[in-house]
């Protein structure tokens, strides 16, 4: 487990604030960051309400990523190239950038069961070209239900599927997944599979919308990992 | 369950036999299809040596396609428009089409990891264009092994993911998926998330890759359905 903390950029967010109780349940040290410095501490006071043993700090953007060295970016896909150009200066070489950006159409005011096309093949392509030298992306979180998440009493009993280019990275980002009781991390492969990936939140959104349920996905013929 | 046989275009191929074998030991009257018809013959004949019980036909695609409520498209995505051009003549109105093509890179010497674009969106939506007035498309079958599906002694437990723009069509699609024990169908949305479900083919192939298995998927939160 990093005993640095994790730094959740987009943290005020419902899916950022769902990791955020998550993982401070886990144990990690959380920042919370926020363009709005209040809402950041906002959030973390809320943090601290529901999970009173977790550590939680808020901050704004640049402030929070300082000391993390694993950022999870979980904003909308509307703010996630203004977010990291607000970031050039603050995030540093050897940080991991975890990228939880879906570009869903309902950026541009269309369905949420549709995406947009990202010029560099996904989010998470964007965020590794946008991300400073030596940070490096790791794609993650795009399959977990927010209100879920948020929801301590759901027993959680489904996989985060993670693509990146280096093993190592990916390695960490799977031990962080782990240390979420009922989560799953599943390799899926090089950063650019994220462009399968990103699409899987419109289609759980969709199955949502048909079944009326909160879905996630399961990968099968794993074994018991 | 359909009393009129399915008929399996592409039956002769991994993916389509592995679906008549399954079909036929739940008690459905499989056609297999096939450019070849000594090769459909072949494959009805092998079927049969597998699944003694089951009832199983080869003919050349456009007569196999005769009599079948559902028709099964399982081809490769390279010789998806030309088998639709030959089938023109042959599929009629009030016929389902059941498209399970995967645009897969591979189809222009790439990547199994990789699609390409198709102009439609979607193989499935390509196969709706293609399809003569009056025949509907459903999408389904993308994400279960061709192999574990050959392998009668293998457990299935997994999902397979459908798309359509009536209901009703996709209901009948489920009650077949529903008669191959350890399938369970989910509605997925109308034909254009198939843009979504066909990718989880790459995905899957890429998890295989790096995991040494045979993965499928599996939607959570819909209970036991």
């Amino acid at each position: 487990m990093p005993e640095s903390p994790v730094c959740i950029v987009g943290g005020t967010g419902a899916l950022g604030f769902g990791l955020a109780l998550r993982l401070g349940l886990a144990g990690v040290p959380i920042v919370i960051g926020s363009r709005d410095g209040h809402r950041a501490q906002e959030a973390a006071d809320r943090a601290s309400e529901h999970v009173p043993e977790g550590s939680f700090t808020g901050l704004e953007n640049p402030e929070s990523v300082r000391d993390a060295e694993i950022v999870i970016l979980s904003v909308p896909f509307r703010n996630q190239s203004e977010t990291l150009t607000n970031l050039k200066g603050a995030l540093g070489a050897e940080q991991l950038l975890v990228d939880a950006t879906v570009p869903l159409a309902a950026a541009v005011s269309g369905k949420a069961t549709r995406t947009i096309g990202v010029w560099q093949g996904s989010a998470a392509q964007q965020a590794q070209e946008m991300a400073p030298d030596g940070v490096r992306v790791v794609s993650a979180f795009h399959t977990v239900s927010a209100a879920l998440l948020s929801d301590l009493d759901h027993e959680l009993d489904e996989d985060v599927l993670i693509c990146g280019d280096r093993r190592e990275d990916k390695a960490r980002v799977a031990e962080l997944v782990d240390a979420i009781t009922g989560l799953r991390p599943v390799d899926c492969g090089p950063l650019e599979l994220a462009r399968i990936v990103e699409q899987l939140t419109p289609l759980i959104i969709s199955i949502n919308v048909r079944n009326k349920v909160r879905a996630g996905i399961k990968i099968t013929g794993l074994g018991s990992h």
